[in-house]
């Protein structure tokens, strides 16, 4: 029943990335939690880099500076 | 002055099934809490298939294999 | 599927309380995406009233005031 | 380390303004903490208007009718 | 980068297992996105089984019912 | 209307020092927003460091190193 919400920054993540996450995820919860048939929910979200800050600047503002 | 958050898969809600998500829900919470006056605040995220899991595999994959 | 999370001001919700939330939200989400067999899942969180601010002010402090 | 997740309805913020709340936000944050060296994360949602309910009613709705 | 919030039933997790939740969870965002010196963070919700319902019942309940 | 909902490790924070976030939060938010009457709604969260990892470890155990 654990409930995992993933947040990422949007870059073109494929269907095949998301799956491996959330294969990967569950695996690690439940052997973790050391239970059977376990109903593990996970949601990605996945957020623009002018969404996200940090240390008070925009990941898209960073990356553009960095990649200067 | 609660606040709910509804993550449900995107599948052409309309506006209107919002509406009464949004309604419903906040009568049964005002209900309960047996309040007047409160300010509810509802928030529906509608998630992406492919980024929604569920024991270890995306809906978007559970939901072609079912279909097959 | 749908998950729910629900954050109400913590004031000795009783077992029967949550219990109706629970139903009652419950029943709306599903009677309104009109599916069998749905796995709702709701999560409540009880959140102190210093903790909870609405127009620039605690709850804890706007209570106080308005009971003076 | 603070994690914050700011919700606002969808409506043509820029990305100067998403600036302003990241740069704001983390600055008021670490002022109150009085730590130096912490790495804030902020998270901003934009959220459609149809999407978001409050006192049992959408946004989108209510707008609508005040504009009358 | 990634911000990953676990909600588990409280049930007396061990200071372990929440290190071995972090320490795995992290290596999988970090192996399927690819890349190096991410700061993952992680954040282990543990809720009550009466504020956790699933299928409109209280998880509380629920196994109470399946003991009896 | 917008909702903020901010998670920092647990340790002592005074009833004060969260007034001031929720004040000088909202003050950014109404700021940037540039509109009167908002209701901003902000949450707290308190996180224990056993519960919160970054770049796979316990906050609680990267503080015992780094404290050694």
């Amino acid at each position: 029943m654990p409930y995992i919400n993933i947040k990422v920054t949007k870059e073109n993540l494929s269907q095949k990335q998301k799956a491996k996450i959330i294969e990967g995820v569950t695996a690690v919860i439940e052997d973790v939690l050391d239970k059977k048939k376990r109903t593990t929910v996970i949601i990605i979200d996945e957020v623009d880099t002018d969404n996200w800050g940090i240390q008070g600047e925009q990941v898209s503002i960073r990356r553009q500076r960095n990649n200067e």
